[in-house]
């Protein structure tokens, strides 16, 4: 089984990525796009984010032996439909979306018969759109892949090949389980961010002025994660829901523990808390899962 | 009023990079610097992050015009105690603590009769001790001044000039409002950041070894934050306690209110709050608090 092209539908920072990421590393497969928005066609065709931007869906997969969906993951199941009459006999239907048993069941219900395979590149930038993708947004980062329990052995075996060309590291997962993991790593991360922004706007204490001001003390972190694109995570949370929920609880119940131990002076259960999740971060980067140097080497410490 | 020595106690990451910056952008000033630890000491002379690393405390200040007190909050009062008596006639003694109310009070209680600024440069990085100051850390960052009513202006001045020449911008305000802002922008993303790294290594589900794996979905940004010194931290949260548990409380607010807005599948409420916070992340960027590049140009992306 040989990809000999593939079809990117959507073309934002995720699909401009994986369009990129193969005309560099994989040069011999051939990339077509797609996005439903003519702005960003028109964009990704300037940028040359894919071999050949295509104005229709069906001129996108048609002859497509992989195609991949890189839209919010509510939007996942109205393209598929919208593409499922085009598919080329025995191509492979992956995507990238952070909720996988939700995309899953909603991709194998609008294509039966077909070849799905789920996929999940741990990846991202807080930037979006057709101007934000790059060609190593993959290299040393882990792609999930969750296959259905019936999936065919040789496609999980080809999309693996494609996305280890790419620069991922595979693992082969349930989708539940990568649905509780993901909420963990990702999602509840990402929930926070935004709500601790949202309340810093919103106090009448300290102005917004204030808050950009002195943001540097550690705010400034959360700001970057919650500039994300707002469809793609409103539509994580609606369809993570159960994980999300779970993990959120766990994360307020060990907040108000803290928020005891603050307000009864208990020195030493923060510091054993603190001291503890410092080894978590040299684990991170001996894994080569994040930049080594302080502050991520952000440039005014240069 | 001219400061033509500045003693700092305390050799660590701010203790380090005032020296450092003092000798680079105020070469004109004597450094001499005094840490309680031996080997911090050892390390600071090799490092040569002060002109002079003195053996006793003594001879750090004993003709100091400017001392800065670079300890733990917690370990304010007993530095002063130990100085105080040496003290020359007409010396400012600031600091660089991250709440100020609690130091302000222990620095006037401990130094009567002597001129105290309290001060806090807001800047910083995860990384801890003599190895870690560098001169640019306060370059284009706040240096917030939090004088008491009567405090002399001449010193304000002084103490304003010489954060100005170490590159910072110099606000003065009350000691009460700098540790409620300080709560939003700083302490409370900090508590957060650690909570959510214990939380991820305390979960049955999810392995210690998949959450450092797809770290890079989120989690690795709270993990930096999380790496930050545990004593220096824990100080800060139990001599900021009214503030962080005022802030506190209206984040858990905030976060429940999320919540249910998932629960319920609201997913306008979450698409309006994602918007909102993408426009505080652009203004930190305009106004000089943060790096442009997405994901703060960490070394992955290049």
């Amino acid at each position: 089984m040989t990809i000999e092209t593939v079809a990117i539908i959507g073309l934002g920072l995720l699909g401009g990525s994986v369009g990129l990421a193969t005309m560099e590393h994989a040069p011999g497969i051939a990339t077509r796009g797609y996005d439903r928005d003519p702005q960003v066609r028109e964009k990704a065709a300037a940028r040359g984010i894919v071999g050949e931007v295509c104005d229709t869906i069906d001129a996108a997969v048609n002859d497509a032996d992989l195609v991949i969906l890189c839209v919010p993951v509510g939007a996942m199941e109205a393209a598929a439909s919208e593409l499922a009459p085009h598919l080329k006999q025995g191509a492979i239907v992956s995507d990238v979306g952070s909720s996988k048993e939700s995309v899953g069941k909603a991709l194998s219900r609008t294509l039966p018969g077909h070849t799905v395979i789920p996929a999940h590149p741990v990846a991202g930038t807080e930037q979006s759109g057709p101007e934000a993708g790059f060609a190593s947004l993959f290299t040393n980062r882990w792609c999930i892949l969750t296959p259905p329990e019936d999936a065919d052995e040789e496609a999980v075996k080809t999309l693996s090949e494609y996305w280890t060309k790419l620069g991922a590291k595979i693992e082969i997962m349930d989708a539940k389980h990568h649905d509780v993991v993901l909420a963990v790593t990702s999602h509840i991360p990402h929930l926070i961010a935004y709500t601790i922004v949202g309340t810093a706007s919103d106090l009448e204490e300290v102005t917004r002025s204030e808050v950009i001001k002195y943001s540097a003390g550690g705010f400034r972190d959360f700001t970057r994660i919650a500039a994300s694109d707002p469809v793609m995570w409103r539509d994580v949370f609606l369809n993570n829901k159960e994980a999300v929920l779970e993990v959120l609880g766990r994360f307020s119940e060990d907040l108000s523990s803290l928020q005891r131990a603050i307000r009864s002076g208990d020195g030493d259960k923060l510091h054993d808390l603190f001291s503890r999740t410092r080894r978590i971060r040299r684990e991170v980067i001996e894994q080569g899962q994040d930049d080594e140097r302080p502050d991520f080497g952000r440039k005014d410490h240069n």
